[in-house]
């Protein structure tokens, strides 16, 4: 079988979300860097687009099979690889997980995803991706506080942790004030500690690739 | 066990999608309505943001568990009531199924939530919500054209057409030109055959709160 490959961009935190997963279960893959500021986008070019018509990263080609969007890629990680789990068993403890990942992915993080703030332009976007994040954060912290252990859920890893550390790092990015959220400040100190969150970070990319 | 709780908006696209899973599976509930627009918000309510601290619907609460976003209580249900199922049991079929419900939930809709039209204000606001669909709907055709049958994935029901339909519902609101997208417009026809598909739609609202 051959390696899976990661489309993927340091800058990108919903690639990171997946170099977590495979970090965290161990699985060895190769790295192809799409720059998405050079070249107006190397995101948007024909060759690209047609292995991920949302012509986003990541794309993972894994057991001959082109998947987007990295919440299916996690499920499906999970599914064939569940050694090191990142769900928990419990139905129940599941959906807490899930209802996490999906304040992120599909609450926050779109909002400020590079093509919108493209299209709010580069006057507003800072104040834009500040303000979606902010708001965002404010129910995230809510929920994390009824669900969080050591972790977002709990005491294991899970896919939420896999989407809290690079939606931080976006916040980060957009200057939002952190001090508003104790959980999920400490929750990312204490995930940042752990080797697969450590050396999925941007390390993977090639200096020249960071635009 | 006590009957699980919706709570719903007839116009909300998110609360239709749960609607479908739960009329799909047969699984009988009590529906609450939240009007988003009325007295300024009834989701804006402190009595409601104790439930959902995103303050939007649909919250389901169930087997004594109060659940938010419409992604994470889809894959409960699958995973409670799995009669009936909502996804494909290969987990390269299954990837596909999550793939098109992230584009959706994660890509498409969160742009054209009632905050974020909000933000945008009265005057730009269907011009915003039509681009984002129709953007998010060219990928989308170009998904669905790979791994359409009958229905969004092969020849049976999944996750990927409960997220299609209120989708579609939503372009309509928002005048995108469906004629661009004939394998979405095809599959929104042949879905709406269907009983789960009817019986969630608006009808399940009194009259006196559909604004």
């Amino acid at each position: 079988m051959a390696k899976p490959v990661l489309y993927t961009y340091f800058r990108s935190s919903c690639s990171w979300r997946v170099r977590i997963a495979l970090a965290w279960k161990g699985i060895e893959y190769e790295s192809r860097f799409v720059n998405l500021v050079k070249d107006g986008g190397q995101q948007k070019k024909d060759e690209y687009a047609a292995i991920n018509p949302m012509k986003q990263v990541p794309s993972l080609v894994m057991n001959e099979s082109t998947m987007t969007q990295s919440v299916a890629m996690m499920e499906y990680l999970e599914e064939v690889h569940p050694e090191k789990p990142l769900l928990p068993e419990d139905p129940l403890e599941r959906v807490k997980v899930r209802e996490i990942v999906s304040v992120i992915c599909g609450g926050i993080q779109p909002l400020q995803n590079l093509s919108v703030l493209q299209k709010i332009g580069d006057e507003g976007k800072m104040e834009w991706g500040k303000f979606w994040i902010d708001k965002g954060f404010h129910a995230l912290e809510e929920l994390l506080k009824r669900t969080a252990g050591k972790y977002c859920v709990g005491d294991k890893v899970t896919m939420a942790d896999a989407c809290l550390v690079p939606q931080v790092y976006n916040a980060n990015r957009f200057k939002v004030d952190m001090k508003q959220f104790p959980t999920i400040a400490r929750l990312n100190d204490e995930l940042l500690k752990l080797d697969a969150f450590q050396e999925s970070k941007m390390e993977d990319c090639p200096e020249n690739l960071r635009s």
